[in-house]
């Protein structure tokens, strides 16, 4: 038998998400769960692996066809020993030994790391950061992290939490994080920061095209509607945008003026908006970048998108490490 | 004839020091020239090449004993071909072959790279920076830069121009920076922002320490005045490195944040102010930085103080690349 196949697992605070993976990285069959709807480490972990069976059985395969499991995950991971320190929006996760407790039970080599590490090798790999020497991956979603590649090779930091890029300081006078610290990038851009500045916006100057796609309630609106706003013309959408690009480019720079990367790669929900924020944030990136490292860099959106996390989380196992 | 002396040679802008060290990283013999008095590339070749015979003479020994030098300069090199696209202070320098030039001239071996990457290499393998596996090297003073070892490799980026920290963006409607920005650290603790904080200082409460170690005159004052002043307990020193402390803070917090590294080592004429400085900004990298690569990170002074150019320099040559 042929172990040739690979599963890949995106663990997010909503939703888990898991793909069986051809060698050629083709995406076989998938699935998705609610991770919220599993409070208890043991009933998530239990889940995890009956998921995983029935995908392999629903598409004609077994444990026995699996190269190996890789594991994408938001939180602190000691990729090495396959350890989480600690999950971002899962309480109860707090020093678990994840690849032991799976391995004996399934079987088979599992990988863990960080889901902006796992997101990283994707694209390096297979997608926008292909023939790239030094490339940071910059997720923009909740929260916004990064994956590193330095001279071919993912750079996880001294204690595994390299990449945290949402919370370098725009301005010290800043709006408070979620951090506890002030004038993060964050701050500025994450998620809530932008429904934030679209509700603001909203209640000066009510926008005709925003208030028809969010059914006239605000409280729904998400940074999604701000995009389809944006893409029909809606000033509000647009103005937000372009902050949020000019907030991004300011903290690019400091990644270009740092680590001269010939790659940017962009990915996360917050990225759908395309060239409303990138067109701005490359405009920002441009003016507070160093000139040297600041021509040679190029910002590409993702290229493996939706499935960057699983494809990612799968590359892991290829990678070892 | 052993070849085991080396020759590093730290290229200023406004001084050359040159130093006859031993394979124990022992200084045999020092030389010194002003950079300023040669503005033509030829002359300060000249005078480069003539400088090393005469400290090799001077000490006894030959072009024979030297297993090679080893240039640290200001500006941007591609250290694999020795070659210099631009230095930042000395105009005339653009797109220089310069490992060449000498090889054919010394019939030596002549490694070259950016002044902050070759200090960052001798604080690594001699200085504060020993046992560390990922490390950056500030540099204080008219300008701010940083070397960057990852990996126990020295990093330099896709277009040779990694650590530029000064130009990182503490605050996008900051001063204005030498470089064109705004709001770049180096915008607010580079020696000249320092000094001018200090004459503001100074002209709306005259202090008498102060007043009296610049002998009366403001136009005198250096940043080496304030840390002088701040040793007798000059409540407006004391405030200055203060203030620039909490900007250094921000600043490294972005490469703490960014790269996680274990050691950050600070040195140049800046870092000299002590603890007055160093104390305000472990408190702010603290306070800006995320808790897990805040917590593992070092703040060290330069080992190597006055002598890590030299040393540094002479450390690419064993380092080879």
């Amino acid at each position: 038998m042929k172990k040739t196949l690979l599963i890949g697992v995106d663990l997010g605070g909503t939703n888990t998400k898991i793909a069986l993976i051809s060698k050629e990285t083709n995406i076989l069959g998938r699935s998705t769960f609610l991770t919220k709807a599993y409070t208890l480490k043991e009933d998530l972990i239990k889940k995890l692996i009956n998921e995983v069976n029935g995908l392999l059985r629903s598409n004609g395969y077994s444990i026995n066809n699996l190269t190996g499991i890789g594991i994408g995950l938001a939180g602190l991971v000691d990729y090495s020993k396959g350890f989480i320190f600690d999950l971002t929006n899962i309480s109860g996760w707090r020093k678990v030994p994840l690849r032991s407790i799976l391995e004996s039970k399934l079987n088979v080599p599992v990988y863990l790391d960080n889901d902006a590490n796992a997101i990283c090798l994707g694209e390096y790999l297979y997608g926008a950061g292909k023939n790239s020497n030094n490339l940071v991956l910059v997720s923009l979603g909740t929260g916004i992290g990064a994956g590193i590649i330095i001279n071919g090779r993912l750079y996880r930091g001294s204690s595994f939490s390299a990449g945290e890029i949402g919370h370098i300081i725009i301005n010290e006078n800043g709006p408070k994080c979620g951090c506890g610290s002030f004038g993060c990038l964050e701050a500025y851009i994450g998620n809530s920061a932008i429904t934030r500045a679209a509700n603001e916006g909203f209640k000066k100057k009510r926008s005709k095209i925003l208030n028809r796609i969010i059914k006239g309630n605000i409280k729904n609106l998400t940074p999604q509607h701000l995009s389809l706003a944006a893409k029909e013309g809606d000033p509000l959408s647009i103005g937000i945008w372009k902050d949020a690009g000019r907030y991004l480019g300011i903290g690019l720079s400091a990644l270009v003026n740092l680590l001269n990367p010939d790659k940017i790669v962009i990915c996360g929900g917050i990225s759908k908006a395309g060239d409303f924020l990138l067109a701005p944030a490359i405009k920002s990136l441009k003016k507070f970048s160093m000139d040297v490292p600041g021509k040679i860099v190029k910002v590409l959106r993702s290229k493996l998108g939706d499935d960057a996390g699983v494809i990612g989380a799968a590359s892991l196992v290829r990678y070892g490490g």
